[in-house]
């Protein structure tokens, strides 16, 4: 053995990854949220990891977060190409649309299921590589509204079927505070907007102080404003509750009537799985009208799980057409790791095998391997022990790895293959050509 | 819309990415390759595409390609974080066994199909990211040999079942070439080994030249190592092949009767597909035992599609524990974009959705929702048309999405739902509750 230094082999801090029985699990959760997707009519796109630095600042957004790229030993000249790592999923699919805008079918309805990457300070719920499930639905000009009732229950059916714990997806429309702001005579909403969205970290107090001191609102309209804000209602009621305040304008009316629409599209859903929230706004400027915001009911200040909303023309940096969409992200590795860190997922097992064969003797090898073969013809998941070895290891070794089933050959000409049932520990006689694992 | 100057949107170059239709077929590749995988007990690993650089240059290899990472707007001191993407799929392999050697099942067999990185000029055949599909078996202290022929046989199944064009894995033994190299008096057979791996680009007088000034050899030696290059044999009968040429020792011994075993072992694989062919070398310092690669039959000069080998200790960098094993990588993206650029790959359909549910009209939105719901609900993968619109244009979004049925809900309360095969073009009546697409 070498007697060089030993290099520390632990992942950076940061960048998850999981043992085999746990990867197990966070791949089913995949392959569940892919079919859902699909099952919607959604196609399948993923974009380079890497995008020029002026396509991923096109926006002008956590330009801090991003992560350049430089060659090892690249020279001053090399530099140039200013590459940079994509920060999320919406940057990129836009500029894959602008791209390939003449080869595609409109209204384009695509998911997206890949790592992005930013350059914060590790915490609980925030990585700097993760991955994102997101769907869009981006077209020529308009986009209609019944998609902002889709993408919830699309995301409804996933969470649901994952499995994870109580959540509630908060619904609202930008044009709803933009109207309403502009109601009471406000000159700045988009202003308004960005220091409503901090009510999470600073509360209404906090909101309010900002209202008067940065954004030059007087004391009835930051009472207005957190009046509106503390509004939440389970279903279109929300619009009669907004009325209530008596602020009047045509741009409020449209987005009242957008989110009245697409609550009672939902209607048909659980309680409390899709609730308007008035205090949603979500940071970012482009968001235009619905916008949505998922959390976990337990754990309110984890931080969203799912967010999103409909935008006006994001691809607009990058084509002189007007491609309005709507979107919703899924935070899977947030997710996924904060149940695993709660204790609320359980491991799958080590192997994806739903056997193993057994080499009872180094003569039998050859007919050990022969029926492993006869069990994968026949789509079977098949380890075969490595060697001859004591029996008891054998089957302690598919103990190990979480393997159901336990196939041996004959032991001797006239004997029949048999098989275990790991978890009842009964063995018996089996058929090479018809016996399958009971279903699970 | 903005006045704001375009970005270019296209891809950097040398970083792939695929229209629908392509990615369609690359998922179902990606699908086939790990069923593949699985159907043999392999377990899935993913690893951060980021390793520290030390993880990254403890085997000296590649540096120059390595990606480093900076954040966008960082100060001179987070420089020191010293990250980079990863090359390869083995290397952070190495180290997450090493990470998390008291937690895995040994001997630990486990696929990893990821995307890696290189800072190199674009080609063909060569991408700055693309996606690699790797098999390992390591275990503590020793690898049973029969590994050696279990992950050929993996890699025939995979590319047969892919249906690629006609391909041969080639193999070799590293001890074979040692020791004879030994045998007739080299005293740095790793040197020749290097040299010898030039064969495909330099050709026999390059590599003889190279032999006799840079390595030191006499012409009789040099003449050898050619005659051992050249040998060329679909069975273990390369063993009296290499006996012939009349060099003697016990590593060459060793290495043939290796081969030999390996080669018996895949006896049962058609003609063609495993060779073995001496003058396969594998550039890399760490394989000690069977070198494989594969190439495409009719594109000789295109360079490994797949390759791999046995190693000693390859995670000794890491930890001190013995950890030999044996790897093939497929090279996915290489395979994928060569078989596109040839016109050998049909792309599929635009939508995974096997119907669309049209919208005859507004009243009757609701009732086509309700039927995609119903449809959805067996299993079925289902878009609905955006909004009421004249049929004709219905059907054709179907056409252009390759959508191969169309689901008329009743235009008229006494009409019964109806379905149109679009390859046929034939429509009937069908139940909700009991249809289904024939079978493709």
């Amino acid at each position: 053995m070498s007697d060089a230094p030993i290099v520390r082999p632990l992942p950076v801090s940061g960048f998850p990854e999981w043992l085999p029985e746990v990867r197990i699990v966070e791949q089913r959760w995949l392959d569940t949220i892919r079919v859902v997707f699909e099952r919607y009519g959604f196609c399948s796109v993923e974009t380079p990891s890497v995008e020029a630095l002026d396509v991923l600042l096109a926006k002008g957004e956590t330009s801090q977060e991003v992560y350049t790229l430089r060659r090892l030993q690249a020279d001053a000249a090399d530099d140039s190409a200013r590459l940079g790592l994509h920060f999320d999923l919406t940057v990129p699919f836009a500029r894959y649309v602008a791209a390939h805008f003449n080869e595609l079918v409109f209204p384009f309805k695509r998911y997206q299921m890949q790592r992005v990457w930013r350059g914060e300070r590790p915490q609980e719920g925030r990585f700097r590589e993760f991955t994102q499930c997101d769907i869009d639905v981006i077209n020529v000009d308009r986009v209609p509204l019944h998609f902002d009732a889709e993408l919830p229950r699309i995301v409804h059916e996933v969470l649901t079927t994952l499995g994870v714990p109580p959540w509630t997806l908060n619904i609202n429309n930008r044009k709803v505070l933009q109207g309403f702001y502009e109601g009471i005579g406000i000159g700045d909403p988009l202003e308004v907007i960005r220091i409503a969205d901090r009510m999470d970290k600073i509360g209404p107090a906090g909101v309010a102080d900002l209202l008067t001191t940065r954004a030059g609102l007087d004391a009835d309209q930051a009472r207005a404003c957190l009046d509106l804000a503390a509004i939440r209602a389970p279903g279109a009621g929300v619009v009669d509750e907004v009325r209530r305040l008596g602020v009047k304008g045509d741009l409020l009316d449209e987005g009242l009537d957008e989110l009245a629409t697409v609550l009672d599209d939902l209607a048909d859903l659980p309680a409390g799985s899709v609730v308007a929230d008035l205090s949603i706004a979500r940071g970012l400027d482009y968001y235009t009208g619905t916008v949505y915001e998922a959390k976990f009911v337990d754990w309110p200040d984890f931080g969203s799980i799912c967010s999103g909303g409909r935008y006006e023309n994001l691809a607009g940096s990058f084509i002189r057409r007007s491609l309005p969409g709507v979107g919703i992200s899924i935070g899977l590795t947030r997710i996924f790791a904060k149940l695993l860190a709660e204790g609320l997922l359980t491991p799958g097992p080590a192997s994806p095998a739903d056997v193993l064969v057994v080499v009872p003797t180094a003569e039998r090898r050859a007919q050990a391997l022969a029926a492993a073969a006869a069990l994968r013809a026949r789509g079977l998941k098949v380890e075969t022990y490595h060697q001859a070895d004591k029996l008891a290891r054998q089957v302690r070794y598919a103990a190990r790895k979480g393997i159901g089933h336990v196939w041996f050959p004959p032991f001797a000409d006239d004997r029949d293959h048999e098989v275990k049932d790991m978890a009842s520990g009964e063995q018996a006689t089996a058929d090479l050509d018809t016996w399958s694992p009971p279903p699970a």
